[in-house]
């Protein structure tokens, strides 16, 4: 059961002028759904994404890559079901084969398609249902909708993630919706995960290379579930340009910050809409790092407490273990830590501090935060004034029942 | 249940000349079982350790550290059922105290005691029932064995561990006993786990210290179940130099070598009985790689395997799920790290080469390996001719089961 994940919206999903999309059912994995995503972009749109950095990346993560740098992409298509990954030079061919069919029933060139995959890696996919289902999917461009695009690429995701919002750049309203998918293989850099962020705004695309960057820095970046890091996760933002504003061409243009607050308007809710989705989650944690000399060594404390297993079943067990959570501060990499000056809470409660229990806690306070569904442990390094924040979900029996099952 | 561990044979463990035990039960978590357990070194003994690298390491580590600078250690004394850690200057009295004690009621100086503990973190120990409890391990110096010290210093461990061989060193014939705990937090440097090992050989501290390093390095150091490095790990070497062959005094030395041989040759099945009683362990999983460019980088592919959640759920439910340890070997941290020449086999089933499935490969192959309780995984890097292996388990619905209810 997701934590507190609010059902989508569909009537909230703002349309981006310059964007169609399409969905189909081709039975790639499962019959009857939707597992196939066709997104349209206007010629002229601005589209630019970061990739894992997995080395053994799935073979639609290479093609992305090529086809990216040649620039004026038309359309991406997504498959959801299998991964295409760990299927060698097959797989690179297989990858080829779709953009190639989409571009002879567009009529645009094969380079100009960006193909995308999530499903069970090392299983080739299957080319007949998939090629068979992509027509389908362009018929549908004239009715298609945000909220199926969501539903479409779904894995293990028990509800569809997308989210709309308005802004003010560069003194217009310009859109922004997103859709991703999650839930399992979750990690920092970046997360099994598939995201899509479209806006009407107005970048160049070297301009939104940056952008995505720093967009997904501060939010799926910053998630994890299982510290697995995928051999897939792709994501992308599409800007079309027709909100009419004039062209963000530099990262000081004071509209670039507005543009990037937009999309983390976005990007955030998506990136923990994956963790309230997390493979067996039945609690939010939100780990917030302070007092850090800068910001990599508040992200190694959060990861380390966010990745243990055995902070991660406490919270599970709703037990107050909290030494687990001393314990993985203290192997998080940070060698001249003076762990006296290292203060831990949970919720509002001080849990600990001079390295060892606080005088003021007690165990119910503990145990009265550890029941909630949301929960924030908040680590003082005591060290300097830099700051972040890591999300997570808990580890419980249906983790291990999700992933033990996957493929039955 | 353990995964084909062995219970120990009382009678094929060797007493070792210079070392005598007592246990007492304290009743210092649970009442009934011995949870004291006093070492007691003859006088000239060498004795030397490697210790956790986890910042909020215990109040026993700082002060083992501490006494050990200064030699000529007589006891150590080990408590189970409470860490000491996350426990503050108070912890660190409660450390002393115990030392002292123990000093007291043998009259050597309180510098010539190690203090261990084990258990529950950010608790303090309950110091009327240790101190209490010192007196009853002393009496029983007489009688004490290794099998019920093994016994006095379990904490969620099914079993008890401990191993004995001899040796030839030096022309001599030596004897070489062990004990060891797991069976959580379990992580190289170092598993949270308490390790001794006495021999009668003789070697002169400095060089022992040495030794000690490398001896954990090839066992102890090579094992994970769930990757969190505990804050009491300790590993501790004893030498009584009863043996009576020419002291060792140098790590070139014939015998230096001779010795190492015998002390893997105990600590690595204690290693190993960790990883078969790793908590919800239902299979013992070796991952050895090889082809490396240097040894760092075929343990940073070990460890990435031995700790991936989804590879470890895919071993506990028999399913050749392959591909998620493509994607741990991918994402290990080798940049360069060229997937086409990977090789990965499951027992002696051939599964990927030239980055995808191999040609050769059946599921039914591979699931049959999957279905074994003890499965090798080789990876072959194709970079070099270095080669390494890490142990590890696999992930089960008990593993959280234990860790959510452990403190209940």
């Amino acid at each position: 059961m997701p934590v507190n994940l609010v059902p989508v919206d569909h009537n909230q999903l703002k349309p981006i002028a310059g964007v169609r999309l399409g969905t189909a059912r081709a039975g790639i994995r499962k019959p009857g759904r939707r597992d196939i995503l066709v997104i349209e972009l206007e010629s002229g749109s601005a589209i630019a994404g970061v990739f894992t950095t997995n080395r053994f990346c799935a073979a639609p993560v290479l093609v992305c890559r090529e086809n990216l740098e040649l620039g004026d992409i038309r359309y991406l298509v997504v498959n959801t079901g299998c991964a295409n990954a760990g299927t060698g030079q097959e797989g690179l061919a297989d990858a080829h084969a779709t953009c190639d069919e989409l571009a002879r029933l567009t009529d645009v060139h094969s380079q100009q398609v960006l193909p995308f995959s999530t499903g069970v890696i090392m299983e080739r996919l299957p080319m007949d249902k998939l090629l068979a289902g992509l027509a389908g999917a362009l018929a549908d461009l004239p009715n298609g909708t945000w909220g199926e695009a969501a539903e479409a690429i779904m894995t293990t995701d028990t509800q569809s993630k997308a989210y709309s919002v308005n802004a003010r750049v560069a003194n217009s309203t310009i859109s922004v919706t997103g859709i991703a998918k999650g839930a399992g293989m979750i990690h920092p850099n970046m997360a099994t995960m598939l995201g899509y962020i479209a806006t009407d705004a107005a970048i160049t695309p070297g301009v939104l290379k940056s952008l995505v960057k720093e967009v997904a820095d501060a939010s799926f970046n910053r998630i994890t579930v299982d510290g697995d890091t995928s051999t897939n996760d792709s994501f992308m933002v599409i800007a079309t340009g027709k909100a009419g504003h004039a062209m963000i061409n530099s990262e000081r243009d004071p509209a670039y910050a507005e543009l990037r607050a937009a999309l983390i308007q976005v990007a955030l809710p998506l990136a923990h809409a994956i963790i309230r989705d997390g493979e067996g989650a039945t609690k939010f944690i939100t780990v917030q790092v302070e007092g850090g000399k800068n910001i990599e060594e508040c992200l190694k404390v959060g990861k380390a407490i966010a990745h243990s297993p055995l902070v991660k079943t406490a919270f599970f067990a709703s037990d107050p273990n909290l030494g687990r959570i001393l314990a993985a501060i203290g192997y998080a990499g940070i060698p001249d830590l003076d762990v006296a000056q290292v203060r831990l809470s949970l919720g509002d409660v001080l849990v600990s501090e001079h390295g060892g229990r606080a005088a003021s806690y007690r165990e119910e306070d503990g145990q009265r935060v550890m029941k909630e569904a949301e929960i924030v442990v908040k680590v003082e390094l005591g060290r300097g004034s830099s700051s972040t924040s890591v999300w997570t979900c808990d580890f419980s029996y249906d983790y291990v029942k999700i992933n033990a099952d996957y493929r039955s």
